[in-house]
């Protein structure tokens, strides 16, 4: 090893030390760490892989406007009222201006409450140089080494992006709100397919119990592989009714999933997807290094659409000369 | 190039001279092995390659029971009749029975005319090697490579998938229907954003206007990037009704790409997505052929879920080891 290298191992592993003791300013800097990708990121993710595994990952998903924070600060609360160590991450794929206020209340709130206990990161979705649903899984996978018992993963559920988000999830729960047009309707049908428990939040409005009947009406068109069959619960988030059931709820399908095998093959299958992502991604970051960009594929295609160019001849050449170029990097 | 080499050459050049020929056998022949991704599919894809780019390639997209594959047939058969030869590649991602029922519909249209300016293909989604826009792609560049002046190509707007075919169109149609509850909202906001022409079929059924309203107020919301904001036309495809206006439509739109550049960038554009999904699947299969697919990364991730092997240090390792294997097959 250098002591170019040994310095780097040394900090990353006085880092990995000081987040695993509570520090929470040496949390987010490993957090930010990953979601920039840094060089260091992959050695980082490593120092914190044999620290994973204990804690129970919640994901909350649903349509924009479902009152999602709330219901994830709900159960936050109640976790902590209970002295359950609690990490959430917040996948914010809307405006600058929006993100902006999330994340200002959640800051609020963090340090109103001053709570060693409570780990909160909000996580824009533009910029991030892999995936939204890989760099959130690694941000979670950070989060978790600290020692958290419970991690809520909070998304918007409006696109593949962030279905493949709730795939770290241990339990999925989708929220639904009453008077939303034809609810059930316009939710993506992946989203209701990745649901573990309903919630219908703002349960006191109208059409509660429609939203309700449609998602039963579904459930019994459906054909479900599995011997779980997604509860509905009713919340107000706002005022925390319906919070304590929701989180018994929770509760009996992780009992479940542990004693039906369910939860290591859901955790294998992330994982074998993750992977995949990550091999793709490495890739992508080897084609790279030989010349092979998104730059380069731009500038071919503009040859191609002109018909000047054959594509089926191009891209096996283009990959058999970087791939022959072996290990080395030009 | 050897004897063997040699055969497979001829063999291409007469399947490709016998389809520009107008021989619909030899064409549905050059479908069939691009479609089964056979090692003969690239140098069949390379000689056709030079005979693509004239034709106006015409995608049309929307829900199931939208009536799509009548509104198809009712277009085709007024090209026809204004002496424009036509082709048709119909993607069905439906269960085998109604894949069957259309195919045996079309088949018999098609042997009733005797029509030999007439192509159609529909295509199963189940089975493709390939992803099935790649897929799509390429057969439509087969049917284009026989000399067809439009090529129509329909696919059920439910996922990515079907949203990814219509890159390959010059023209997306996105069909729309009265009374299927909330119709606008339930379709996804991706198919709404593609639209060049909306088509509300069956408008002689009530709430034709109010789907029309509704188009016209999310477009008032959306911000275009364009100038051309996408036309709404009424027909009744069984009857013919509004068939001519849309053609007449279509062909405005056309015009309109022409002149404004678009259509070169709209090819370009789509010619560079393919391109990287082709050298993803040149990638695929290059690390498949190192002992490295899908099963091995499922071993991996059932050790890696358990803690006893870590990803973040495995995958760049296996990658490494498959690419510093150089050209070189094993």
């Amino acid at each position: 090893m250098t002591s170019e290298a040994a310095d780097k191992h040394n900090e990353i592993e006085r880092l990995v030390a000081a987040l695993r003791n509570g520090d929470a300013r040496a949390l987010g800097r490993a957090i930010s760490l990953v979601e920039n990708d840094t060089p260091v990121a992959r050695h980082l993710l490593s120092a914190c892989f044999p620290h994973i595994g204990k804690a129970l990952r919640v994901g909350v998903t649903g349509a924009p406007g479902a009152g999602k924070s709330t219901l994830v600060d709900a159960l936050a609360k109640q976790l902590r009222a209970k002295d359950h160590t609690v990490g959430i991450v917040a996948v914010d794929p809307t405006s600058p201006f929006s993100g902006g206020a999330i994340l200002g209340d959640r800051i609020r709130m963090q340090s109103h409450h001053a709570d060693p206990g409570l780990f909160i990161r909000s996580m824009a979705t533009r910029g991030f140089l892999g995936g939204m649903a890989r760099t959130t899984a690694d941000v979670a996978l950070v989060v978790e080494a600290s020692g958290k018992d419970t991690i809520l993963l909070e998304t918007v559920g409006v696109g593949q992006d962030e279905v493949d988000v709730m795939r770290v999830a241990d339990v999925t729960v989708v929220v639904l709100v009453p008077g939303m047009g034809d609810d059930v309707q316009s939710i993506k049908a992946g989203l209701m397919e990745i649901a573990d428990i309903f919630v219908i939040n703002k349960s006191d409005r109208d059409g509660a119990d429609r939203v309700e009947r449609e998602i039963r009406a579904m459930q019994s068109l459906a054909s479900s592989h599995s011997e779980w069959v997604a509860p509905v619960v009713k919340t107000i988030a706002t005022t925390g009714e319906g919070i304590a059931s929701l989180l018994e709820t929770i509760n009996r399908f992780s009992a479940w999933l542990s004693e039906s095998g369910d939860l290591q093959r859901r955790r294998a299958l992330a994982w074998q997807k993750r992977m995949s992502d990550m091999a793709r991604e490495e890739l992508i970051r080897r084609l790279a290094m030989h010349g092979l960009d998104a730059a380069v594929f731009a500038q071919h295609a503009a040859t191609v659409s002109r018909g000047d160019e054959d594509p089926y001849e191009l891209i096996p050449r283009l990959l058999q000369n970087a791939w022959a170029g072996g290990g080395q990097e030009k």
